[in-house]
């Protein structure tokens, strides 16, 4: 383990096979054997689950319920929306058989011909196909709505170029689903989604984000609008960390989807939905991790605290455990995951570099001289500061380092971004500043044509409409032509 | 609503029909457009969640750790264990592309026949076979061993004849996947889990089952021996609801997995799977719910408590919650689900009926009258039976109820199984016993062929050969060849 982490590429030297080394040495993550896919190893789904329990519980709060729907979708489904079925046919996985057979010639198994689907299946790449094709069914009234439904499942986008977490062919994700009774109600709720996400994203991900809305040529096939979350990861790139689309009456009109209105009038249904993924793994590890591996906020650990004695014999050990037993009680007791590893295969040398590989966010060593002066030694993750401490009250010290790890690494990545944003006029400048990454702020005529030319001359592209921003009269730094506002222009994953 | 219940057919004119429209009328699922597949709703997700939440917390007890592995199967991975392909290969969904494109013609979309796949892909039936590829990179030395490892996922099987959470193309499951260093260890984890899933179906779902083993033909496809648990419906069909395979080392053998022993010499290593699946959620509405609707045990019921105001005007109303809602904040406090339903648009009656549908173990009614008297109306699901008391201590009795609604359910369906329980010597007496239902034990020879002709003439089969049985001389009562131990006979779903 120790000659593992040594290996670890610095994030100077290269900051994308950093991550790459990262995902796998840290046992988050690893390729399969299926083009794009990835296994996600114990430890990368503890920090998931530990996610998902925390935006289970924000969604609930906001009246949403969870529901189930198929994989597979007709094809007919998928075309039913023009712009949507644009943005995701291009790359599915088609089922078109429900049969294996033996080779005639006796060769293997062969695709049976004989059990040729009529209509061909696509996996899901996303739901609102066959969600809006199950709502027809489930609205007649506006006594129906709203509908407020979240689904937790794997979706499947036949991917070119995928990196584990960031981008990959099959990924697990939430997908909400709310039908509206009216146009106001559902880009309120499409609001308040975007805004849970950015709570979640700051307060358990200690990861600062930006809110802003997409660009029409940004937007989500078949959305109205497109609400967004964009984080600055430490190489200075942008990463859409959540998304949120207010899909006007599109689906609705699709699948014929009418209610009768408070007027006894029949109306189309006004939708919303709006996702996050495991991608929120690739933007945890980027935020904050480090050349020593991961550093995980604390909301989020799986393991909060690990404890290592130190000692020579058996006696020392039991010496020490003596101790710690009840610290490790006290610690269960108010909710902290605590590990101790009092394991004889590996020296204490090896499960600190592991533990720090972890991202464990506090270590206690303890041995047996701090035994006898009632010491400890504590251990921070994010600074990798060291302290002698009293053994005396230890579980309250460890709840306000656990509380200021969570609270720093924010600041840290807060500071970083601003360090990483600026103000921008000239396009020149703006090539020029670009190519070490950072946001920028700069003015943009509105059309799809310099968007386009931006991504072309620069790889950047319009991140959002930062809906924090402040109207600003001005001019296009690519046409000179007039704007009104200024957008976030950068790279990203 | 109440017409809608008046509607549900009763068990003793078609319990199939009752099971179906129950289904629906509970708005617990409904048939999808996808062929076999079926929408979970999310009154009927809610109850599954409420079962993946305890099996979880189950599954971590005893040290098993959640991953998550592809979606897809290369078919060349399905085919590697020779016994497995032939068990899974003939109802599978099969990817054969990736890419769909617009027809040349103008008539559509199509698949784009240029994105064919090299080597076509399975959607899980089951994850033995993409799991034991990845365990070979995760097993090297007996440190290594036990990898506990399960995952929750949907598979998808293409089942000719489904019924809604009974047998569905996909459905959601759980399959763990555990790998040792010896057959002793591995048998032994086997056996923990089905005791594991025996547990969670008599004390959760108040359910009892049978422990046993299949017989070789009802074996999962690869497994050295499958442990069940059968439970009893109320129409007397055998209901199979969990299943753990010792897989000895037939997959490590396909995937080449071996590892250094502590004598340091190679070793394949030895392996078992078990899982159950939303086919719990059919077995938990056939074991307790009777001609009014769902009964549900309180373990797992989304809703344990609803408290419904019976009044004339608002005043009144008002007057009803000053009381209950420090009954409501006290049972929430205490843990329990409650909801105080004061909605205006149902009248009493409809909420009776509907939450009687829904299965609700304990309802409160309560009136002005009830007011004046510091009485409530207190009825539970299970019986029926309605009694007025004090609302003093009012959360006591409800706590009381629920324990004893669960234990009472619990027993109705023990006494059940134990009356449609017979013992048969004579294989003319059970070919006409076996009409009427009912689990059967019977002595039987132990060849394929009695038991394929046992399911012939009798639609019967053998579900398993119970654990809790003793060694007895017989004689199989179809051949007279000799037994030593008597086996559970049933029809079965």
């Amino acid at each position: 383990m120790a000659k593992e982490l040594k290996d670890l590429t610095k994030r100077s030297e290269d900051y994308s096979k950093w991550y790459n080394e990262l995902v796998v040495k840290a046992d988050l993550a690893e390729q399969s054997p299926v083009r794009g896919c990835m296994v996600i190893k114990p430890y990368g789904y503890a920090i998931w689950e530990k996610m998902q329990q925390t935006l289970d519980k924000m969604f609930k709060e906001t009246g949403v319920q969870n529901a189930y729907f198929p994989l597979l979708i007709p094809k007919s489904f998928l075309c039913r929306e023009a712009e949507h079925v644009e943005g995701f046919a291009k790359e599915c996985a088609v089922v078109t058989h429900y049969r294996l057979k033996n080779a005639p010639d006796g060769s293997g198994v062969i695709v049976d011909p004989a059990a040729k689907l009529e209509e061909e299946f696509i996996v899901r790449p996303t739901s609102e196909t066959i969600i809006w094709g199950t709502y027809k069914n489930w609205i007649h009234s506006y006594r129906d709505l709203p509908l407020l439904i979240n689904q937790w499942a794997n979706v499947m986008r036949w991917e070119m170029r995928t990196r584990m977490f960031l981008r990959t062919s099959e990924f697990l994700w939430q997908e909400g689903h709310c039908a509206h009774a009216t146009a106001e109600e559902s880009e309120k709720r499409t609001v308040q989604m975007i805004n849970v996400y950015a709570e979640f994203a700051e307060k358990y991900m200690a990861m600062p984000v930006i809110i802003g809305v997409k660009s029409e040529n940004e937007r989500f096939a078949g959305a109205v609008n497109t609400y967004t979350i964009e984080a600055m990861m430490q190489d200075g790139k942008a990463l859409q960390s959540g998304t949120s689309h207010n899909l006007g009456q599109n689906f609705a009109k699709a699948f014929d989807v009418t209610f009768m209105n408070k007027e006894n009038k029949p109306e189309y249904v006004w939708a919303n939905s709006w996702g996050v993924s495991t991608r929120l793994m690739g933007a945890l590890i980027m935020t904050h991790s480090d050349d020593n591996g991961l550093v995980l906020p604390p909301h989020l650990a799986p393991i909060q605290v690990v404890i290592v004695p130190i000692y020579k014999n058996n006696d020392q050990l039991s010496e020490i455990s003596k101790a710690v037993d009840p610290i490790v009680a006290e610690l269960k007791k108010r909710g902290i995951s605590v590990k101790y590893d009092d394991a004889d295969n590996r020296r204490p040398g090896f499960k600190f570099a592991d533990y720090e590989l972890k991202g464990v966010p506090v270590r206690l060593a303890i041995g047996a001289r701090d035994l006898e002066n009632g010491t400890v030694e504590i251990m921070r993750r994010d600074t990798l500061e060291k302290e002698t401490v009293s053994l005396d009250g230890i579980e309250d010290r460890i709840e306000k380092e656990l509380e200021d790890i969570q609270n720093c690494l924010y600041n840290r990545a807060l500071k970083l971004r601003n360090e990483h944003t600026y103000v921008v006029d000239s396009y020149d400048e703006f090539k020029e500043k670009i190519e070490n990454g950072g946001f920028f702020l700069a003015h943009w005529d509105g059309t799809v044509e310099t968007e386009e030319r931006i991504k072309e001359e620069t790889k950047a592209t319009i991140r959002c409409i930062p809906l924090s921003g402040e109207e600003e009269e001005g001019v296009c730094m690519v046409t000179g032509k007039p704007s009104k506002r200024r957008v976030i222009i950068a790279r990203a994953y």
